[in-house]
């Protein structure tokens, strides 16, 4: 008998699930890919040099002429940053909303590639049908506008994809999340929730953004004789449209600062997601022609990050603005875990300088917490719920939400990073197979260029430096005809270590002696032996680990 | 008219007020100095390789016949860690009270030089006199036991030094922080408090270090089925001693893991400090004895510390305890700052084995909150302030209380190291002088062998790796004789990039044929112009910037 396979739908994370960051999940069926989202993960600390990681796309370069589009749901870096390394692997369209894009756009032009990347603006509620998939952007509320949750209707049923998001009933701009079309589409029976679980451990309901709006009210009220200065993510138009805003009412100018943030301010003004009133918008150059109790400077740098701009002002090397005592400085976010050491130190650096910090809660998180991740399970009502965005802990917290809601193991699928959940014509869901993912590490324009060796020879030299010896070896006779010289860096200032470097030379001539007394010709033995010597003697002496890297040269 | 310059008493802290840590402060009186704590810092995330910070300690050793006593206030890290490097520098006799002393001795035991330090065990109450100051041990509550708060009587005034304290009404071990003999002193009239400025930022009371207590017996009985882990401060020894009474209670067996945990309670025994029921302390080979119900791991490794023996254990690299699905797995500890990453990372590992992990709030402070300090100052009622312990924004809290307390700034000193506070036979104090303080670091068996030089040369490793560029010149001729040959490290991986390393290899050649045609022998200028060709090439192909070093070889 002839067995008929009928199609499945595969749904195969590339990233994101192991780690905050290179979200990237693909949709199969038959020969068609689609791919949500494809983003870049900041380097962990123990990546020494690396610029950024990207999601190993092997999977969809192996599947090069089946991908028929990247749905991107909003424009953070988590979320879009691999566009650029990814795009030239696998060129298939982009859509995405239209701020979003306009980010995209920028990181294109930055490379060079924009004119060669197929882009489409969608609005929301608009349906992109690709192959057997039809996609649905749907109105959320996220940290910067123009988020989407996608709607994935596919041949064996639909998959929800919220996106990073909140539910922000008083947003700044624009329009609360459409729960009625989320609710209308669950009505109609959704097959799987791919939900945001970044805040899944934090109970409640997170506030909306228009609250700090409020805030900041205040302590501009409080603060009518100072310079404000405030630092916030770049990204968060929002924001900083409350910040002009509250800046407007109080008479004040506002200069911005950093680059991130003038980029983004550029992009969301020309699009027409931010508004400054006449005049309200000054350079940082022109800031000394204004008291300062009537500017405003909004700047990067709320990570701590050491060269973006608040850094420099507080440390004073930044060229336009200096940190005076009587600053009021805000802090408008919260540090990312693994920053926290970075922003403490730039607000002690402040508070020597005079200045009043404020950190605590001028800010509110993007991401829904426990119930409004109830309340779109309740209007999604999905088969399977399917967390996604966030560490394992998060997934988890996700997990624990689901069960309260009634469902069960069997339902709820904890996904990693390469697993094939399989959902066969039946709708039912399983983990088939695993394909090749990991991150690849991206050093200046080097893509994948660096891997472990290259790292732990990083990290090596880090710790403890690198001493090289060099020997001129005649070819002919085997003998030395010069050296050993001993250069090194990153292990001890040669000034203050003579003695040391002296004898050091004198133990690798010994042995090079020696080896040729014993007519030793295997120059990787003689690299092998100078190495071992010097390296004993080295943590004899200073209990250190340096490389050390013999160079024999033939002449 | 002849002048005659009464006698100051001159404070300096020559540590620990512009980080946590490296506590350090001279009192010193004519031809009297002595040191109150001699603590270490660890080292900043930039200072790669460096395994710990101590204090710059030229004033001392200029003043060396002066130095008459070391008087340490408890056994943290950050108050004895630099007492090895110091005392061999300057020889005094050391006073703690005894687990203080336990510990250093310890620390000067595996240095080698226990036998020739002068030590002297202090009790509680007791006053030690050297030349003209007279120091008295008064009982304090910390986050370890022993800890002092030491009143210092000198010519001029009583200073009155917390050391770090918190006031516990219902300590684990011993008494109440002796508030009435600080109030008696007080009554009599202090000139200055140096007062704990780490918690001033909080506000209320720090809870006991009972309620952890009770905590772990909520736990305990939550979790009959499954084997508990703790992970803690290694230090805190009334912590694992209620962890071992829960454990009693509940009919476990505790086994200890993580080499400084090992020691310390090894140290608490031994001075009666910390005491196991019979038979309840086994060794991990026995763990496998006893069904999991029956057993308690305490472990160090609640800074998400790599080497430490619960990271171990969460990433399978510990040889006797791996992680099981049904542990139950406790944080006693807070993130400190800079740590917060490892730690999560810790904690997503032990989720995805499975275990169910307990972080939030099984800890108390050991620092003293606002309601505290206010306590202190109300008994001591000093003439100055002069807030100690913590970044400068802990130093303003502190200042913010005094003020709030009646304090003019006339009377609130905030110091930074090196300040010399000099106080007047009137008792009058004043800012005169600053001396030579700094950082000092320690690498294996260097100490401040390592620079700025030789960090800035590791930081540049660290990043993009180096090429090295070997060339053998004929003495006689100036002709290359054999080379260039090139060799990188932490670069890039040189078989994926042989076409890369062979163009530079090449542009070297052409580099040394053009100055051999130039007839130039100046083999420094060959290195710069060789540097200069060979940097271009590889940022215009890579955008990196590795160190490049040329090295000539005369044969």
């Amino acid at each position: 008998m002839k067995t008929h396979t009928k199609a499945h739908l595969k749904v195969i994370p590339l990233g994101g699930l192991e780690q905050i960051g290179m979200n990237m999940t693909a949709f199969e069926y038959r020969d068609t890919i689609i791919v949500v989202d494809c983003g870049l993960a900041f380097p962990e600390d123990d990546m020494l040099g690396i610029d950024m990681c990207i999601p190993d796309i092997t999977y969809l370069v192996e599947n090069k002429e089946k991908v028929k589009g990247f749905f991107i749901t909003h424009g953070h870096e988590d979320h879009i940053g691999a566009i650029p390394y990814v795009i030239r692997e696998v060129n298939a369209p982009i859509y995405a909303t239209k701020l979003t894009m306009g980010i995209i756009d920028h990181k294109l032009e930055e490379k060079g590639i924009l004119e060669k990347t197929r882009r489409k603006v969608v609005k929301y509620g608009q349906t992109i049908q690709t192959g057997p998939f039809k996609v649905e952007f749907i109105k959320t509320n996220h940290s910067i506008q123009d988020a989407a949750a996608l709607a994935i209707f596919t041949p064996v049923g639909v998959i929800m994809h919220t996106g990073d998001f909140k539910v922000d009933y008083t947003p700044v701009y624009g329009d609360t999340i459409d729960l009625q079309r989320i609710a209308e589409i669950g009505k109609h029976g959704v097959l799987g929730l791919m939900c945001d679980s970044t805040n899944a451990e934090k109970p409640g309901f997170t506030p909306s953004e228009s609250t700090v709006g409020e805030l900041f009210n205040d302590i501009f009220a409080e603060n009518r004789d100072h310079r404000i200065i405030i630092a916030t993510f770049a990204s968060n138009v929002d924001r900083v449209q409350q910040i002009i805003n509250t800046a407007y009412r109080y008479g004040r100018k506002v200069a911005v600062e950093g680059r991130s943030m003038v980029t983004i301010i550029d992009i969301a003004q020309k699009l027409g997601y931010i508004r400054f009133p006449e005049k309200t918008l000054i350079s940082a150059d022109d800031l000394n022609k204004y008291p300062d109790s009537r500017t405003v400077i909004i700047t990067t740098g709320s990570q701590g990050e050491s060269m973006a701009a608040l850094s420099r002002m507080a440390n004073g090397t930044h060229k336009k603005i200096s940190i005076k005592p009587d600053d009021t400085i805000i802090f408008s976010s919260r540090a990312i875990p693994g920053n926290e050491k970075d922003v403490s130190n730039v607000i002690d650096e402040l508070y020597r300088k005079g200045a009043n910090v404020i950190f605590r809660d001028i800010h509110v998180s993007g991401h829904a917490c426990q119930e409004e991740i109830k309340l779109i399970y309740s209007l999604v009502k999905p088969k399977y719920s399917i967390p996604v965005h966030g560490e394992y802990k998060h997934l988890k917290a996700q997990e624990r939400i689901a069960r309260a809601l009634g469902y069960d193991t069997e339902h709820i699928k904890i996904l990693s990073s390469g697993d094939v959940l399989e959902f066969n014509e039946k709708g039912q869901a399983k983990v088939t197979g695993h394909v090749h993912t990991g991150t690849v590490m991206v050093d200046g324009l080097g893509v994948g260029d660096v891997g472990n060796i290259v790292l732990r020879d990083r990290q090596h030299l880090a710790e403890d430096g690198i001493i090289i010896v060099v020997m001129a070896m005649d070819s002919a006779s085997g003998t030395i005809a010069a050296g050993p010289d001993i250069v090194s860096r990153g292990f001890v200032y040669v000034k203050d270590s003579e003695d040391l470097m002296e004898d050091a030379k004198e133990i690798v001539s010994d042995k090079l002696v020696d080896l040729e007394d014993q007519k030793v010709r295997d120059w990787s033995r003689i690299k092998t032996e100078v190495k071992n010597v010097l390296s004993d003697y080295v943590w004899k002496k200073t209990q250190r680990n340096p490389m050390i890297l013999p160079v024999i040269q033939e002449v």
